[in-house]
């Protein structure tokens, strides 16, 4: 399973793709500071490009963090829209988790630090370096698809993970 | 000069397409009650199709509303951004309007109350009765561009509107 993992921000865009558990393709795609439908349309094109390029059959993306500034939280939603669009018009399912879940599934506690999450995708993934912050979230979200999806298939049919 | 506004909202979408002063097409995209992922797809490619069947030469939409709850922020973030990815995926040029400025070029005062939008709005494309609500909105943004660019048009080179 070829995962593709989505860490939509407004300056910087994480891209991460995996294939079980090895790297395929990590970037931050950097936005510049334009007029904001320029950078969501880079957004756009730019992950379009990558899963045109890398054919990921599933797409995984950070349910919204609660932000207090409802100005930045527009501009994240923002990009978080072009991202999810993107994916969706490319065909691919697109699967949700929560920060706490990714955190969960990636370093083993929900309340990790970024640091761990950064230097935990490095081990898994069995990098010689560890990623920079913004690709490094797009492969834990990747990551943690692939956990959730492999301990689904492990289940006995008729349990339901929550 | 064929103009697309574009309300977009998360649980409706609202479309308006003039041609000058005239109505070309209004509608209100219902997104339903799916996971946002779907309604983002759904706002994409409604929004994509409109442009394919009626071929507007520029977009307008209303900047970010200032919500004071950051969760509805997002929410409308992410459809706003499906909504402009569509337009620039279609090649358009976007304009954005503050909220403000729509109902000072609309109505004549940035204070006015929906209504009266609604009310003006029916008014100018001379429409026999007044459109529903979300396509009101993303006819006034349209009309906004409108009245905006016939007054650039008719001011001597040189002066800059602010």
């Amino acid at each position: 399973m070829r995962i593709i993992g989505l860490d939509p921000g407004s300056r910087i865009t994480g891209v991460g793709i995996i294939e079980g558990d090895v790297l395929v393709h990590a970037e931050s795609v950097r936005l510049g500071g334009g007029p904001m439908p320029e950078r969501l349309g880079m957004i756009f094109a730019r992950v379009q490009e990558l899963i045109e390029a890398f054919r990921p059959d599933i797409a995984a993306v950070e349910t919204v963090f609660m932000s207090r500034n409802p100005q930045a939280a527009i501009k994240l939603g923002q990009a978080r829209g072009a991202a999810v669009c993107a994916a969706v018009a490319c065909g691919l399912e697109i699967h949700e988790y929560a920060p706490r879940a990714i955190k969960q599934a990636i370093v083993g506690r929900g309340g990790a630090a970024k640091e761990q999450v950064q230097h935990m995708t490095r081990i898994l993934l069995k990098l010689a370096e560890a990623p920079a912050e913004d690709a490094a979230d797009a492969l834990a979200v990747a990551l943690c698809h692939l956990h959730t999806a492999q301990t689904r298939a492990r289940l006995p049919a008729g349990v339901v993970l929550r």
